[in-house]
């Protein structure tokens, strides 16, 4: 090891290695070729308050996965966001550290009433969400690595590229709307075998877990999941919770949905389209 | 009153009345219709979980927004995505209520283990995030609808039309992935004063305030913010806190953005496409 210092952590964009499959046209056979495709870093980060009245204290103003590399304007939006601050003369100083690029450190002046509470009593949850996470994401993130997933299941190319128009007929609220997130699973026929839409993307997935495990059908080992927005980590993570083994999205993936997938064996698909995917992860399940 | 029961929470989506503008083409005028669309439902749902040792009393297991209709179901996938619950005979009963719409009660068999918890002390926040929520959310709803926007600031149809393919060229990270949201403020020209780009479509928006914020350039009473995906009630809510008054997005907008928008005088347009939008609210600040 040298002494150099840690570098920052990656901003922006990450490279990976896709499987790229194309459709040939009539029939011709489908085109399948390595490739690199660059995906939106997504990393946790979490919010330390200082005060003079805490001393040497800090308190948690929780987590969130973000992007890393605006992580000053991010602390300071959020806290204004929250009622915490109302003008930059409420903020003493931001920091952030290449030792540990996942906290922000913001001290805020005297002046500056905050009120430390302490929250009543609530279920712990093994995972956390966005602003109440403190170091549940890290936790969550190392838990959910521990998954392996190793199904025998397959999707044949030509059905897994038929179900996004499967998905988009039978929602019953996006026409209407245009604007609503959907989770559906598949057979490896492509016969739909649930469908839950919401405003939230995550609650869609909820839903549609949700309504396997209240009708003794998990795990959704023997499925594809497909998702109208994108892959985030906290999909995945859900994916992993659900037995899922191939979880195929519209939108794109980020980077640790990438690397989760990775680690654990499961199948992620991206971009999904009528004529072509990328497969991020294990493409041995795309047959 | 009568005695009839208070109707279920509407499900799914919800019809508005919406100012309809279309760019004409070449030197025609825009043509502008009242019209109705339908948008996404989107309410608070707190969980309440019950369990034999806590004798009659419930735990809060936070709240969400969400679009109401399969609250049973959003309810059980939650808690098993949680890891609190890891199949249906864990659950005793899950009970909602024409009564109180937005709660769902959860009742958990004695042989669930759970964790009740008093978590570290943490600064409190104005309003909250989705699983930490617990009350906080109706809370944030009622404390934001009592902002009024007064601003006489106008943004010229052409110079808004002109946004979404001002923002796309000004993003740096989009072109590489596909997939990362962006919040941008611009002047009442097309000039633009701001970019933030985020895995998370809220960060990006944080990280564009809190930019303002440490520059002193709060409110951004003279400034159109465009958002590149949906608007949802946080989303406004964050908007009118930074003193926004005109809010686009490429997206579509939830029945509580239209609500909180139309109470608090924001305007709110949503579909922002070169030759069209829909104006949900305040459509004089269009001009």
């Amino acid at each position: 090891m040298s002494d150099l210092p840690v570098p920052p952590a990656p901003t922006g964009t990450l490279g990976v290695r896709i499987l790229r499959i194309s459709q040939g046209a009539g029939e011709a056979a489908a085109s399948r070729s390595d490739d690199q495709d660059r995906v939106v870093v997504e990393a946790p980060l979490e919010f330390q308050l200082h005060h003079p009245s805490l001393g040497t204290e800090a308190a948690s103003f929780g987590a969130t996965m973000r992007t890393p590399g605006e992580d000053e304007l991010l602390a300071a939006g959020l806290l204004y966001g929250e009622g915490i601050i109302t003008r930059a003369d409420d903020i003493d100083a931001i920091e952030t550290s290449t030792r540990q690029p996942n906290v922000v450190h913001v001290r805020l002046r005297a002046h500056v009433e905050i009120a430390v509470q302490t929250p009543a009593r609530r279920f712990s949850a093994g995972s956390s969400c966005g602003v109440c996470g403190t170091t549940g994401l890290d936790a969550a993130i190392a838990q959910a690595a521990l998954t392996r997933v190793t199904s025998g299941f397959r999707v044949p190319l030509e059905v897994l590229l038929g179900l996004p128009e499967r998905m988009r007929a039978a929602q019953t609220k996006f026409g209407d709307t245009g604007g609503i997130h959907a989770a559906a699973a598949f057979d490896d026929h492509g016969g739909l075998r649930g469908l839950a839409e919401d405003v939230g993307r995550h609650n869609a997935f909820d839903k549609l877990v949700g309504e396997h495990l209240l009708d003794n059908r998990l795990p959704l080992s023997d499925r594809v999941v497909l998702l109208s927005g994108r892959a985030s980590f906290e999909l995945v993570q859900k994916a992993l919770r659900a037995g899922v083994s191939v979880l195929a999205s519209i939108g794109a993936p980020s980077s640790l949905a990438v690397n989760l997938a990775a680690t654990t064996g499961l199948t992620l698909i991206g971009f999904l389209r009528e004529t072509h995917c990328n497969v991020y992860t294990q493409p041995s399940r795309v047959g």
